[in-house]
């Protein structure tokens, strides 16, 4: 039962790196060292890629293995990037490079949670989330939390998580801003919840992927950056979401340095590095985010406000995210659920069912509002409110 | 204790992919269906990327989620290299995209093994797999036997391997190109396994990640091909040897259709799909590599005579792979084993210590030829023949 600071025993288990303690002899030798320790190439591979010749000749390592850890350029602009939107005080020893905020969140369970630990998820949750402590031997224990602050947004949330507790509790799951409910918390509502950690000395696994991508000004609060919080955080960030780029399965974690080393003990394991290549690609567009992403913003929020204005379903106003969600209940007409899910794919419309985002959110319905031109949407938006009766 | 073709309790206990069984009815929609079901974007990513303008033309969605399988031009490009290069009958329900070897035999292990079980590892072996087969429960047995056929080529291995057999064995692992000997398996040493793994059931975790990288025309041979293999088999390969793009992270899975089923479930939990953008870029490699690698393998061979000719250290001559291992008990000359380690670091040269590939090879040193350039490699040899007194 290892609460903070402690891991799992698999972690003890596990040897690191094999050349982990040569680390500083070879850094000592620098360019001098001829390695011929690690398999590998020195040759750029001998086919034709679709890459620009500038990138090639900065970069002329992308083809081969990097530090497990992350590159060092693209950890040092993360730094950067975590200090100054996150409030988060740390280094570049603070920060691991992963293949997306699915793997940080993998490697966090297998590092943390021995078999019988319960893990607390707030939900509505995203769902692999679920797998992944049960992959790991934990048990799941779901406190319904983001929704329920749409109708009460005074509940005293340390007060509400306390009946959920046991002793078995070694983990608490939160997710803002919210995949599915694009609700967000804010400061006295994570105050509550470090207060809850803190009390039944919990880790806390924080995952950030919609960091960045919130509206109406509403500003994003890192739990880790609060007093006391950082060395019991694994907080959790994706390319996927505000760098739009899911295709290229990068992320990051911000935690303590030991956390670091942990998790990458266990992330070798599945995966060895995140890539290379990705990573020297991403240095640029983590720099100068700042001039590209509050375009992309404005525009994701002009497509809530088009679902706001067009979808005659009732829905409350996501905050923050891509995601509308709501119970269906009100809609079926006679229909069971699932015969209604089945009418929108009928329609023409896919939908997201709400029972994979927790055991309470069997008749919600998650829709996406970035995933299809605006022109599509509008087409969906008509197919939904014909199928909903609305 | 689950042997062939029983799959570890873990794979029932988790849930796949939400979508699957709308798979056939969103297939049917096809164009008309607008996706909200999927959190993503629609948009490419605003800033710049070094990437050709051809490339994102014919790949509008490069940035997107894929297919947690893999892209379909990979995989089905994947199945004729299989069928020609492998002799495997398959189809593209057979390959499963990978984020590199190591993730491929990860989530093997995740899918196979329980608790107790026991995984037989053919040593010297890959250091991280061992690992691995703890962090899902398993024991570790090995049978040294890589090296042991340099010295006794006409050893009766199906005998050999019967006294390492248990009524727990449920798996056997090996990598023929072996890393680090360098040593391939024949087809009669493959025939001798494939009996063992019938006689007891077992599944086979067949490594194959220095698939192609064979020298002096010695063929390499996949076991899933020989007579009743296939449904037993994991055959595991990567891009990272022949492709030259350890960089990149992906590898692939060719096995029956229920394994690639289950590998995926394991997957979408570790990292949810290989990178969309990677896999797009693999496509026309795959299609052309009887055009580029004759040349890379003729260079490497060229690099591995280097060492044969100018290296003084007793080795055997390597039939693959990119590795020579050998033995350094007789040149200890009064240091002991980890003196001679660092004595080549001070040198300038860094090596892999014998005893990560295995128990029985504490006194072995691996060298990689073809991470350096001919100029720095023929520094390195001249440097060991030095701190080994040759």
């Amino acid at each position: 039962m290892p609460k903070f600071p402690n891991f799992a025993k698999r972690v003890d288990e596990i040897t690191g790196s094999v050349f982990e303690k040569y680390a500083p002899k070879m850094a000592e030798q620098a360019e001098n060292l001829v390695k011929l320790h690690i398999g590998d190439t020195y040759l750029p591979p001998k086919y034709t890629l679709p890459i620009d010749s500038s990138f090639y000749e900065k970069h002329e390592n992308f083809n081969q293995y990097c530090n497990t850890f992350g590159i060092a350029p693209l950890r040092e602009a993360l730094v950067e990037k975590l200090q100054t939107d996150n409030q988060l005080r740390l280094d570049k020893e603070n920060v691991l490079i992963t293949n997306g905020a699915t793997n940080a969140l993998s490697i966090s369970m297998m590092a943390l949670i021995e078999p019988d630990d319960e893990v607390l998820i707030l939900t509505p949750a995203w769902p692999f989330f679920f797998g992944m402590v049960k992959i790991a031997g934990g048990r799941i224990v779901e406190a319904p939390i983001y929704t329920k602050l749409h109708n009460e947004p005074e509940l005293d949330i340390a007060d509400y998580l306390e009946k959920f507790m046991t002793t078995r509790t070694v983990a608490i799951y939160l997710n803002t801003p919210n995949n599915p409910s694009g609700k967000m918390l804010n400061r006295e509502q994570l105050e509550q919840i470090a207060a809850v950690a803190e009390k039944h000395n919990l880790w806390v696994i924080s995952d950030e992927a919609y960091d960045g991508l919130t509206f109406d000004n509403r500003p994003h609060l890192s739990i880790a950056g609060f007093p006391n919080m950082f060395e019991r955080t694994l907080s959790i960030f994706t390319f996927s979401k505000s760098f739009m780029f899911a295709g290229l399965r990068l992320g990051f974690v911000a935690a303590s340095d030991q956390a670091v080393k942990n998790l990458n003990k266990m992330m070798v394991h599945q995966l060895y590095s995140p890539s290379t290549f990705a990573q020297q690609m991403m240095v640029e567009p983590v720099k100068t985010r700042k001039q590209w992403l509050p375009g992309v913003l404005n525009h994701y929020r002009e497509l809530r406000d088009l679902f706001v204005e067009k979808l005659k379903i009732d829905f409350p106003k996501p905050e923050a995210t891509y995601f509308i969600f709501f119970s269906a209940d009100k809609y079926l007409n006679g229909r069971d659920y699932w015969q209604l899910i089945e009418a929108c794919l009928d329609s023409g419309v896919s939908v997201a069912p709400g029972d994979s985002f927790g055991k309470d959110f069997h008749h919600y319905i998650r829709l996406c509002f970035t995933g299809e031109s605006p022109q599509r949407l509008e087409i969906g938006i008509e197919r939904l409110n014909k199928v909903f009766g609305c």
